[in-house]
């Protein structure tokens, strides 16, 4: 069985789906798709799924009959107009993050699935599906350094174009380590405190770069993230976990190690396109299987929504200087794991 | 359009490969399949290609109007017969290593190819497709060390069952650096030497363990390959290209780095099986590629024979301890790269 | 000329002190010592520096005309008093850590070394010796990585004692990384936090193990050090520096790199002795050198003093949680570098 | 009790081991010294051992009374010469490599060991004294890895002036490798073969380089030196032992870990000053301690004597292409170890 994709947004990432679905990976098809700039639509489906509808709007390649499953990667306000509406048809939906750019827009995200009885919804975190994290997730899970106390992360971009303000580095850039290392620990989160060192002389007067974000779970582990997006020498992600009994590291990516005038080297990464190209084929391949039997296996709606809470008490901890508590409505039993 | 295949052979690594091509490749579909166990092709067929058709044999694929192109991973002698068979049919074939068990079987098969006019063999030598040695490759092609001048590398099993005798070590074991050292450095072999060490005490009466076997290459670069198949620690491939401007080295496989008990350590391999397994995907997705556009761009039925030609020098300096030329029929003119 | 010293306390560290200054180094000879317990002051004299005369006190010691200079290595509440004392006899005087057990004393030796108006005190604060951080120092000074902006650091111990309390981190544990970490960036610290993570299950009711310390400087560096001193897998002394143009990282202690049974690893070391063991050769070497020619080059009183205001305010926000300034005298003339 | 020593060779190293004698070391004094320019002698004592007398030849220093043992830093043409009179003299000698120029004048100083009947003679192969090397040997020896089967070395240097000759890859460069992989493994050689790769572009006329030394112990080690004194990137030594359970490397020398443009990198020395600088100190601090106790702890005669023959068939291997038994007289019972 082929399971018969619609896809909403036709941009670069958008496309870039749009050939997994349809030429990398097995078991799916794109067979509608649509996008704000018709054209765009339509010369995306032409080179990379001949054949595929393209439709005037999202809620049309909801609407066909022919459309298994949707995929959003359209603009970020509209997340959450199509993925309640294809809750509403019932279809299965992948929507890249965010989930909807409010908590409150995510919390009603939440309720619609739980109302349609049926789990409907996946966010798009790749990291979960990166096989560094999974290799230190299952390093913790199996007890190799015992009940994790501390996380040290790193987040760090070469640059950032002078668009990117200080929220930024919150919703955009830290929003991937509030998933993955919630997911990562299997702990929530209670509280958050941004810590603002003096800027780097390459950054601009709406960005403070770096920062350190720190977040307390409600079992108590500690987590130290810097966010450091004109660091200059590359885009580098790390983590380190320490537990009660010892510590483990996020893999380095692979690199061929040099000797060569007066140095022993391996590279770094410059575009953080590269860095988890993999993952996102891992990640739809899982969506495609799980998806077929009827499941959600990844990041879910719920997952998303406390991203979102967790994201907005950042912010008001970096306007603030304060400890900001992480709050948010009951986990419903819906979300619970079997 | 989907490329419809043929597998003769379902053992151990023809179900593997069907799975690859049905279930996780994109772009090819199994249509047929056979066995010398009847009874062992239906039901591989049955659990990873439904409906795809059972011959009574590798000829009666090989003939099957539905077939496109051919796989053949059954036993190495009967390797031979199915590749020319493919050839005198006009259909591209796949063919595990070995490509036939003497280098007079392979130069037939080249003889044949050429004589068909088409390129259409190609040989299973799956580590030209490992992100390690691609990496490699490239850092060499960019000149990043220079040009090569030695090659150190190793090949190491933690064990082997004790009907591995010494020229497995050669046929079995270094064929793969035959091959993909000849591609890394593109140059071909001139002569061949075996340096037997002391025996580990861990092996047994017909096996040398471990051997070196040095090559030189016509254009003088010196290889020196260790081959220790009961090492103990691990399943460890080792690869240093020494070049005239620097040093360049094979990327280890990823592994979470853990400080525990005393060590800062990471994992290596046990089963060999897991080292290169996401090189037969990356192989067999560019073969279904290449095929469909006419082409063979990996190891061809040139290649087979160049190493069958070098592991027969390597077999004599290991009986003999002497230096043992390398000599093949020219290059034909077929085989030039575009 | 050779340096005719001193030693009042003759404990374990003043032992090995004896030894390094009589029988390693260059350029001294131990002509005096003493020790609240008399007979183990004769036992050590005669074992490493026979012919060394044993005085009743530390105040003889200081007042023997044939002693040049002092070695203050008594028990921590009697540092003041004979520091002081070496001041006023114009004698210059290496002292353990602490200076002093106050900030207040602390304070007052600054003055007396003023008053005196030469300078006469070193304390022991080795790391900044060890060839490690030498090189980090020398890679940041030498602008590898631009104008720091971040430190993340850990001290981690294999286990302690019952009666190592939480104050304990602070004052025994974290106060070498108070010293080297502002000599290493070369700023004064502004302000003390400390979170407290989930104590781990293997510390006891008097110790919160691990903690966070984040410093502020008073040009904007954030620091964060954690502590953790039941971390089990061994001693491990960890820093990272973020500067505006790279990242330096303090080099890990050598190591035979092993593979064996499936892990390719290298040693930690167990024991704290051993990772600074070379530091205390190199630092009563410069401190001998630096004597004779009636200098002090190492850490001085005023970085005594600064470590122990630091490590009070430290102290504070361990017990409070609040965000402590660190506050100190202005600096005197008297310790400007030339 | 002082050590008197007296140094016969007073240019680059020759002061440098005056000034460690007299100005670094314990328990030594420089008191004579002679040089063929007796104006370099004199400035060479007059800065580093005031004091001490200057000798009109060689054999004057090992008359003077004064003088307790002799240190022979002259042109190696005149060790053989010194040597013999510092035993006839009954003074301990400690002389630069090589012991003699020829393997039968080595043979000769043996002897006249032998006949002296006391332990006299020390030969300055200092890689035996390097903290990298002698933590390797205690992996070894502690089983680590069982018992040795293969060593995989590399002696790099970045370049080599015009004056340096084939023959000085062996008796300049390699001759360390001869002594130190003896001492590592615990077993003599039995034979030597050089194999002679392309050259590098950056040699010339009279230099083969690079060469791989293959060496095999009487035990059957088989050992791979490579020697590539052109490399261009640095000056590298490397040593991979494997054993029949494990492998070990020597460890590299310390270097602070860069992150920056790109790269994460350590430093590579540029020059073999550096590199063994160390453990000249920790020779002669223990050819100090073994002599005052009437000891040679370290290199000795018959060291010297193994390494002449060495490389002797080396350079015969190196000018025929042939494998050359290495034969020496029978071991004397005299060097049996305790």
């Amino acid at each position: 069985m082929t399971l018969k994709v619609g896809v909403i947004g036709t941009g670069a990432i958008g496309q870039e789906h749009i050939n997994r679905l349809n030429n990398k990976l097995a078991g799916a098809q794109v067979v509608a798709a649509s996008d704000i700039d018709a054209a765009a639509a339509r010369a995306a489906v032409a080179k990379l799924a001949p054949g595929a509808k393209v439709h005037a709007d999202g809620r049309a390649v909801i609407a066909d009959p022919n459309v298994d499953a949707v995929v959003v990667t359209s603009w970020g306000p509209t997340h959450e107009e199509f993925v309640l509406a294809a809750i509403a048809a019932g279809k299965p939906v992948f929507c890249e993050k965010p989930l909807a750019t409010t908590a409150d827009a995510c919390l009603k995200i939440v309720n619609a699935e739980i109302a349609a009885g049926r789990h409907l919804v996946q966010v798009g975190f790749m990291r979960r599906y990166d096989s560094g994290y999974r290799a230190l997730k299952k390093a913790i899970d199996d007890g190799a350094i015992g009940a994790p106390l501390m996380v040290h992360c790193a987040h760090r971009n070469p640059s950032v174009p002078e668009a990117y303000v200080s929220s930024m580095a919150i919703v955009d850039t830290f929003i991937h380590e509030i998933d993955v290392l919630r997911w990562l620990i299997g702990d929530d989160y209670a509280s958050a405190q941004v810590i603002v060192p003096r800027n780097t002389r390459l950054t601009h007067s709406k960005l403070d770069d770096p920062i350190i974000v720190m977040l307390a779970t409600k079992g108590g582990i500690r987590i130290d993230g810097e966010v450091f997006v004109n660091c200059q020498y590359g885009y580098d992600i790390r983590c380190q976990v320490v537990g009660e009994d010892g510590v483990a590291d996020l893999p380095e990516p692979q690199s061929v190690p040099l000797r060569r005038e007066g140095r022993f080297s391996t590279a770094i990464l410059q575009d953080w396109k590269l860095r988890f190209i993999d993952s996102y084929d891992v990640e739809l391949q899982d969506w495609i299987d799980a998806t077929k039997l009827g499941k959600v296996d990844g990041p879910n709606a719920w997952d998303g929504y406390f991203a979102a809470v967790t994201a907005d008490a950042c912010l008001e901890a970096q306007r603030t200087g304060a400890v900001v508590p992480i709050v948010t409505t009951p986990r419903p039993v819906f979300y619970d794991k079997g």
